[in-house]
């Protein structure tokens, strides 16, 4: 397939990145304007390299012209929460707006992949307006806090080098890493309500 | 009024206009890509000043309560295109989209302003999601050319200066700008249809 | 030449252009605080694309090893000036700078070429630190008004579209609109003085 | 102090950090296009606000005519890396850069505070050009790993609330999560090599 085409696949998914980001990003503006305690520390987003749809539809041997139903993920936001339990808050955020539709729920947080990879994921329909009309599309948002998100970036570079073959020595490093990731974010979330409670109140304050 | 509540209150407004410029700005983007002439050339936006708001109240008598239904240009919207025939179309764009519905439109292109002021107003109204829920707000969306658009800029700033008072030989001098402006943008048109032949070929060549 | 050769190549430049971006846009925010006129409106920044870098090579016969010593606008920053007689005062402030060092000046407003093209071209030396050290490098500042950019982007398409073949009857359109730029930028001056005084003032009654 | 002032001051610490930020940006852009490991993964900066200068100098018993010589962070930037072991190199790129000087360096690493905050200080000089001639400042870096920063996010929440006054209880949790934080810094060390390798060689072969 020719870059041209590509171009005009990957367009309204670019689209959606921004406009998404654009909207959390104003989640947490949102909170800070109105003094309350926001669930969300950072928000980014991306869409997939070309090469990595590739290889992601010949490992799952999907078909180009499937390419959009199967590849859930061409669009991807990540929101980072400073606690495990701010979580649940986002999904339940998402799960109210309008401007997007829950697909699929996918919770690696209670159930941590065997690799240690854990994250929320929800898939959402989101509508695009193109010069050819609305266009609906999927987009993967992935919720973790920011250990998981620090261990899965790390995690994702060595899957990336090993592909199938990662040594078990490296495997075994990753999971103990996994786990002091887990012990961190609980310590943290001794702390939660004292912070909660110090944010809101900051807020007031700060002002200027 | 605090300044606690005008940010929540103008918060929506700088939402809707950060999600807008995103959207006309991919436009843009979806042209080039696609390798067709692109009527707009620059998106820009802006949320009223606190004071300006508080002026046009005064002057046009509207209690702080009806602020939102009364003051249409809260949230603005500026689209800057070539040619004067590229306003109509990019009207037309806005017609056709579903994530806008336009309130009202002001053609001052065909009458313009005693002034000299040429430019295409259309109302929208634009849902943004806050944390209270969806809201339905007012967008003013200006259209104008290059030309109209310098021209707009310097009438403003002496507006500004001298209130109602503008002496009648600056108010002679603006009017003959105005009038260089129109001569500026027959001259461009008439090369319209040469450049909108180019800009696609060109797209097509570029590439890299 | 392959891809990450010419990476490596544009690397330095691209950092220019974002650093001498950053720096004229503060220029303008500098002057509003501290509320004086600003003879500059707006800045913008691009690296030459490698097809335009290579295309100007072949017709000017320059060697790739020469590319950086022969090729002057590898990085291109733009400024535009409300009236033609900020274009000077812009000018000046560069030559005052000492993070810029201006290796050759071209006055192509008093001498605008054949074309009608008008615009002050300052290319200078900026050094950004890399990897491997500093680096100093040439980067073209072209300064203009808002009417005369209007002019040269759409001189530029068609130049782009016809190459060395323009026809005369486009060619004559061209200085047509030139000398309805001239026009208007001759009515704009006449209100310079007013608008000076206005925007001085306006920036201290503004605030928030 | 009036907020005209205020302005006047803060203006040219506000452009040095966006000068840094894209400085540093670019630093990493460019170890990406070179396939080179880059030992930082975020950068970020920010101006203090009013309120913290203003209590800082009391807290500090600085009069407002010392400010800018006595307040070291007026100007700050955070860079982030992923190891513990990549703060030594960014401070080492940091000292051979001739675009800054190094006044002072503090090494809370090796030292870290009684509270159990842990990051590498740098204070350095900058020059800035303002409209009033170059204007040399001083800039705070703070380099740290992704989990340092996580704890001194929140404990810099905690502090702000309790200003002297923490209880010896929530002073506790946070020590023991500081504790956390440095094992899974420790843990992830254990797959560094890895990592900067598969980083390395990942570069190479991504492209698109």
């Amino acid at each position: 397939m020719e870059i041209q085409l590509w171009r005009e696949i990957l367009d309204p998914y670019r689209q959606a990145v921004d406009e998404l980001t654009v909207k959390f990003d104003h989640m947490i503006q949102e909170h800070h304007n109105a003094g309350i305690y926001c669930p969300i520390v950072q928000v980014s987003g991306r869409v997939k390299k070309i090469s990595s749809i590739l290889e992601k539809c010949q490992r799952k041997n999907v078909p180009m012209e499937e390419l959009e139903e199967k590849i859930e993920d061409i669009a991807g936001i990540r929101i980072i929460c400073q606690f495990v339990e701010d979580i649940e808050r986002v999904v339940e955020i998402i799960r109210k707006r309008s401007d997007m539709i829950i697909k699929k729920e996918k919770d690696y947080i209670s159930n941590s992949k065997e690799s240690g990879y854990r994250s929320y994921h929800v898939i959402v329909y989101y509508t695009v307006q193109t010069i050819n009309g609305p266009k609906n599309l999927e987009v993967e948002i992935q919720i973790r806090t920011l250990a998981m998100n620090f261990w899965a970036i790390i995690e994702h570079s060595l899957q990336y080098k090993y592909k199938e073959n990662m040594p078990d020595e490296v495997r075994g490093r990753l999971l103990r890493a996994a786990k002091a990731v887990d012990a961190l974010d609980m310590e943290m979330s001794s702390v939660r309500d004292e912070i909660m409670d110090a944010q809101n109140s900051n807020r007031r304050k700060a002002g200027i």
